[in-house]
């Protein structure tokens, strides 16, 4: 088999999922490299600006699976392909070979660009960015994205907010998609910077964000929602590798 | 209807679930007074100690329901019965009642008695107790509760883990009941006392239980486990109505 190669940034784990629709599962992290996106919050600056892209690694899908069969001991687990923007990148045969042998693939990406592969995830999360961001949505893309995992993908909605405008925006995400479940996640407000190793967070601005968050959604009566802090940040700060 | 009466600790909401299957979704608690059990730890003594008896109001379904709308502004969601055990309470006629409203029904129970409408709930979790609890757990009574909710309930385990004791326990629990999702929670070892109201917590102490379960469970290659928090724990305290 033939591939194109896979811009990898960091594969590491096991460790568990901290957010969103699979929180607490186990997993091994497969980031890649790139990104069409720069939101101003960005936390994953190492695995976006081009900057970095020395330290982006080109791997065949074999050794990526390799890599992901070293982690777990050969033990098929979840494996979350984030980014970046991990859509950007040729990985179908990646999902193929792994399944074949019983891993599970997750996916998380903005919803800027639909793949056929986007099927042969188990779960795949759409995270579109809200205006604090400063992108803006295409919304046919995002549909494209949706129709592209088809049936057989469990398909979610993930939307950061940081404040009302951001809420206003996820509800709006929520209402285009009823069938799908939508998780809220308070916004990091001091996301990591790519040049440091300084892994400390601000611990009660974070419980205070997902507070106010809680009693946005209760208050509004949107029961439908579902909001979950960064867990991984909670327990390991801005660390990376975990 | 003539029903039974339901002896009722507390009623508050709406909030988030903070732990297990349901984590993050908005509910409405029903907290049902007395309990077959007296764990060690037991963090909710107010609905358990006979002391507290006085405070377990006898309400009827009509009420508890009229209750539940009014919190949640007559829009249904997810009620989450507890306790205490709330297994022991006659919780049928609710069930059917808010059914019929809408509303969903999710119940926890140490698995010590099993009652037929375990299969009107919408989700059972069954939370039997680890050594650490000083209790004794009687498997028969556990298959009986999975019996009793049968294929249209879905069921889930959660044991929640203060030592190597405990986890070899939960292990055992898991191995069990293959088909069932297992949630590991780590314990809370500063439990509120009935007759404070201090709501701190040990919040570095809970951080790091969480980090060594985490560890545990990926170096046990322990993958079909979720590890997850008292989410609640972390955004309020001990601090009651939330």
């Amino acid at each position: 088999m033939t591939s194109e190669l896979i811009r990898v940034n960091e594969i590491f784990g096991p460790t568990i999922q901290g957010e969103g629709a699979l929180i607490g599962q186990p997993t091994v992290f497969v980031r890649t490299g790139g990104c069409d996106y720069r939101c101003t919050w960005c936390d994953t600056l190492h695995a976006v600006d081009s900057a970095y892209r020395d330290e982006w690694c080109p791997m065949t899908p074999e050794a990526i699976l390799m890599q992901i069969e070293i982690l777990s001991g050969g033990r098929p687990l979840m494996v979350s392909l984030s980014g970046g923007n991990p859509a950007i990148q040729p990985l179908g045969d990646l999902i193929d070979l792994g399944r074949g042998e019983g891993y599970r693939f997750a996916l998380e990406t903005q919803g800027s660009l639909a793949k056929d592969w986007f099927s042969r995830l188990d779960v795949l999360t759409l995270s579109p960015k809200p205006p604090s961001s400063g992108m803006a949505t295409d919304w046919q893309k995002l549909a494209e994205c949706v129709e592209a995992a088809g049936p057989d993908t469990q398909t979610v909605l993930k939307v950061v907010v940081f404040d009302e405008a951001d809420y206003a925006y996820a509800r709006d995400v929520a209402e285009r998609y009823p069938g799908l479940s939508c998780y809220l996640q308070p916004g990091n407000h001091t996301p990591p910077q790519a040049e440091t190793s300084d892994s400390s967070i601000d611990m009660t601005g974070i419980l205070e964000r997902m507070r106010w968050l809680v009693d946005r959604v209760t208050k509004d009566q949107w029961y439908a929602a579902t909001v979950l802090p960064q867990l991984h940040t909670m327990l390991w700060g801005n660390l990376r590798g975990v």
